[in-house]
């Protein structure tokens, strides 16, 4: 069995907020600057337009929005998450892409897929709540979370600058070993040996 | 002190899905059937409308629907959800509308308001895991959720005609019994005494 | 309707820890210092003899530690848990306890139970996840856990000293305050209006 | 790279509950039962034997039942729970012994293995609530809960005889598949590619 040493790595990013500064859209950004060179961290920015849940809906066919989201999950090796926590879990925006993106057709795209989840908040527990909350929905959806390695951005508003970008360095360093880490979970979980 | 018998009470309903033929929403129909003389249920009808939540679109005001949202569940002496499981928790539907409701301005609607959580599923664990994701929101909301005593609708496609009308007796029953205690806890909590 | 102003209430509080240098003991003891006048709090010292649950035992009758647990929590206002987090959830020695004291005869000295649970650790999230864990267990019970109003006490070993006092200013003034909260609490849901 | 067709999987399986006639013991020996031929489950049966954890006792090393219970869960390629549901959660006493193997010396035993969780219950739910609490303290200790396909027994007392045999055919082979899959998530997630 041969394998190129450093296989290039998809990877899927969604950020759980819609707010334009958004302290997890600039973790993610910070992701994509820290990430291992033969990662590619791809931000899906369509969140806002996946429209409500609604089977009704669902049964006239995906709207061009949800198909966006299930193509954007299918194509990567692995997804990314980071969630605020709103009301001890995940945003109901959040939770609302999800719930698309578990359903058929196609074997849904999150079955089976690797996945971190990280996290930025102003207060103490750092979406701690919000977290295993997430990780709960996806034991449901048979999504691989890489487990307990964990970023957990505590009084974000600390570590960020007024443009929403991670300045603190301590953060910075192990957010890129936990890329590190999501590698390896990636390559380990992804597929069953030959 | 003096009270009159049987004050009216007013519970704002909300059916977690936004399916035409819901099995949630044919629970909530029902729970108007079978409640109490003293207790009027008003089925919030809205919540397709409510757009998803952003705090930039909150910091220009409240959005009509998010306004007539906050109005119905303020207006009431209780709240009770009827919720489907998606996930293994609730639909990003009802979060979103939550996170809503869960904003100033005003003290927020949902702090120390008397809450019923109740659900159907065609499933077998009935929205158990829904119904417990739930009240860990509103353990941050510090709405006042009736502990235990539960309405747990499992394999409801057997429970429900094709109508969406409940049929079930002990079903029924049940929800008649459990809007009973739902009066006296809201009665019970409601207010210090003075 | 006339209450004496201050009605004494006697508080059953049970640290989750055996150890004996325990953060969360010394939570209790610093809630005995900084109590209001007329909330007594007791500090039930037995859980290490608690035995394990086995209903093949409890069938022959509760052991006598058991006993004195369930009269030490009946004989109660109100309870009071300080939590450590072992492995994201309440250490199983609390939980333990709680399965005994779950249990007939006599209706379940937890059943609307007035309750606050508060937890001390070295981590960031101060037990927030085991506070959220103990909640699930209590709604089963039908124990009134006060909502949200939560004393976290992270980086216990800055807030502590070698003697295990809590030492941090701020932490106590939480606590004293959280306390009066949990006086009026008890006072509001320990039972149905006359 | 050549592999044996079917190398032998030695599973630790631990029943939470101490009751003689336990269903979840029942259940675990139904498993060995049904187990693939390559499977080897052994039943650990010193969990009424584990003190409880307390950190000034593990300070003077582990008790002799906790080291057996570490080198039973060490020497295994899988760990199989079967847990009731106490109080919405695991029981106290399968809770300890996972405080105590999740503690060093050596990496814990828990770290990176591989692990199902099944369980069986009187009630409808079938312990999924106690399942989800296992797989949250799972996420602490890094233990690969394979995700999703469960095996949750509701109704048991029409499922077992009265000798604990669990008779129901169509669990029994739900259990087997389980076997069989849980068998390939071992050597998915066992170790990194070489």
């Amino acid at each position: 069995m041969q394998e190129s040493p450093d296989p290039k790595l998809v990877v899927c990013a969604i950020a759980g907020s819609l707010r334009r500064a958004s302290y997890n859209r600039g973790l993610l950004r910070a992701a994509q600057e820290v990430a291992p060179p033969h990662m590619e961290i791809r931000i899906f920015e369509g969140l806002a337009d996946v429209p409500p849940y609604n089977s009704d809906v669902e049964a006239q066919g995906d709207p061009a929005p949800v198909t966006a989201l299930k193509q954007a999950i299918g194509e990567a090796d692995a997804l990314l998450i980071a969630t605020p926590e709103y009301n001890y879990s995940v945003p109901g925006v959040l939770k609302n892409a999800i719930d698309w993106a578990s359903r058929p057709p196609k074997a849904t795209v999150l079955k089976g897929k690797p996945a971190g989840i990280i996290g930025a908040s102003m207060g103490m527990a750092g979406t701690a709540r919000a977290q295993l909350a997430l990780r709960q929905s996806f034991v449901f959806t048979q999504t691989l979370v890489m487990p307990a390695s964990e970023v957990l951005v505590a009084k974000a508003h600390e570590r960020f600058d007024a443009e929403g970008r991670l300045t603190d360095e301590s953060t910075r360093k192990h957010l890129a070993d936990y890329l590190v880490s999501l590698a390896e979970w990636t390559r380990r979980v992804a597929a069953p040996r030959g």
